[in-house]
């Protein structure tokens, strides 16, 4: 028995924000545009934004104070503008920070949660519908049922979950990833990497999400050497694709290990969050030659990997951070990741001693 | 630039109807369950739906009078005890005829529509939320925005088509399809492989439905020259699982000419639809072969067939049915066909000398 759940209308390809005029229009009268500081002003995607909003003839206010990794403090700010200002819906633009945030904002504005009960739920009200526009290609965000949140008040990031917190729509224009620099462009990729392998992996796996994990696998394998210097158009838009496809696959999948490890890398050590799934897959995909043989064969055909070994060379050129862990941080950290749901929906027997000896391989 | 739309959440698997409790409790306190006059009541399907709404404490009432094809009338019918009993939401179980009748019955709940707006829109209010418990594995409808009812006035099948149609919720456990006779198993089977291969071919066929074609089209190669006798379990999950995405491809893709073809053998000449497909299908891809020659060629690789001539063998073996049509008859379909959107989606200079030819071909 499995699920599949995608209810999201996605729009893809050059010039979509655009065509989306009547769905807009079915969103009611006033929109809250969430973006981070500067980057929709720059890509072209606000600008997109706002002409179809104005040729559907709604209004539209603009809270553009997300920054990456956004916090809790921040999301209330939104959703205060939101309800003060009456609007109807809530569009995010940006990579996964604008995004995550908007998904809570929209939520925040039809809802009196208290900062545990936002993480945990149960809402009582639908959240205002959600619009969503990648800026990058690697959160997913755009078609998932998450939101990711700084919780300073558990130092670490925790997830905001509910199916009410689908997009309605997602409109993935690959244009507007053009100019993201080349940091940027790979640490999103090896994210949205991440998440089709560890969805692909995951206990939670279902035909459908395996379905989509192998293509956005396939078009990975195409790319992945070519992510450094400009990169053309047709690239970007199978980067965005894959990105996409992979955002689906962990909202039916979800993520695993790699991830639960990954963000105390990011909070405590202040890693991207992309290179901080980077550090740690190539150990993740060892446990999977362990335990999921099979389908860490078809990982490595469709990437164009030898194995592990081969993937973590390719990896350490691709990224060439290094993190240094103290023992009491490795202490510290598996302590926090052996609490998190990451650790049972990964198809291996994890323990404290095999988090500990991956946070350890990975410490220079 | 593409899009994709599924809005509905797929429930797949044996006893999967006893796990949607709270997704049925979430529509409403009151179901209209609309069925076929026995099939339901035999196969378990029904049984399930009740149990599970008893169990989640929902009330419901029964419209089991859909006839196949299902008539404006009948469906008139289904919504008057509908809105008399006050249901929230619709439930359709049983193939395409109780799920394309409980579609149109939860849009007439909540709308007043003659005859001719009925077939074009535009509909003021939504639909009664709509569940589909697919017991056939070929129609699809389980996932799709689109009702075929049979229209005497227009003297053929039309279709109601709204992305408000698509299920808020679909079931769908093989185990229900376990009795089908040879002939339905055959005939189902055929309708959702031609599905996958109209889909596949349409003109509107995007890169996200064309995965789910071609997955589709690997199901059914291995199992359409298993679809005699009795089937296990194992080979039903196959059929119904391939016929579901085939459903998801022609939502996005729509279906082409072999369905356009095919509704006049159906209401002219009887034939099932399935039937009317399976006679068309092997000289539409001779079509293909012309025109999209890779996909063609990806076809028979998926499939297993050398060509069409080998298709069309295998075809004639499976439904060795015959049709004798009249020049008049020919002269008639053709000019009907002439003027469905089927010829348009359809990727070939479809002219009317073409539909002549093929129906020409097909008849003894």
């Amino acid at each position: 028995m499995f699920t599949y759940e995608m209810p999201t209308k996605l729009y893809f390809g050059k010039g979509c924000v655009a065509q989306s005029v009547a769905d807009m229009a079915a969103l009611g009268k006033k929109a809250l545009i969430v973006t981070g500081r500067s980057s929709a002003k720059r890509n072209g995607s606000q600008d997109a934004v706002v002409a179809v909003l104005e040729s559907a003839g709604l209004g539209w206010v603009l809270f553009d104070e997300v920054e990456a990794n956004p916090s809790v403090e921040i999301v209330r700010n939104g959703a205060e503008l939101g309800r003060k200002e009456q609007v109807d819906f809530v569009i995010g633009i940006g990579g996964g920070s604008p995004m995550d945030a908007a998904k809570v904002i929209a939520l925040l504005c039809t809802n009196d949660l208290d900062d545990e009960i936002l993480f945990t739920g149960p809402y009582g009200a639908p959240p205002l519908p959600i619009v969503t526009v990648p800026t990058t290609s690697g959160t997913g965000s755009e078609v998932t049922k998450i939101s990711i949140l700084t919780n300073h008040k558990a130092g670490t990031k925790q997830g905001v979950k509910s199916p009410m917190l689908y997009p309605k729509l997602s409109l993935a224009d690959p244009s507007f990833t053009m100019g993201v620099p080349e940091h940027v462009t790979i640490d999103t990729a090896i994210d949205a990497l991440s998440h089709a392998i560890e969805g692909y992996m995951a206990k939670d796996a279902t035909p459908v999400s395996d379905v989509w994990a192998e293509e956005a696998l396939r078009f990975f394998g195409l790319h992945l050497t070519q992510l450094r210097g400009t990169l053309s158009y047709a690239v970007r838009e199978d980067l965005m694709y894959a990105s996409t496809l992979a955002g689906i696959v962990i909202s039916q999948a979800g993520t695993t290990l790699v991830h639960g490890m990954g963000y105390c890398l990011t909070y405590y050590k202040g890693f991207s969050h992309g290179r901080a799934n980077g550090l740690l897959l190539p150990q993740y995909m060892k446990l999977m030659e362990e335990s999921m043989a099979d389908k860490a064969q078809r990982v490595w055909e469709l990437l164009g990997f030898a194995g592990s070994d081969d993937f973590e060379a390719f990896m350490k050129d691709l990224m060439p951070d290094t993190v240094t862990l103290s023992e009491e941080e490795i202490e510290k950290f598996t302590t926090m990741v052996m609490k998190t749901a990451s650790v049972k929906a990964t198809s291996y027997d994890v323990t404290a001693g095999v988090v500990a000896r991956i946070y350890a391989h990975i410490s220079k």
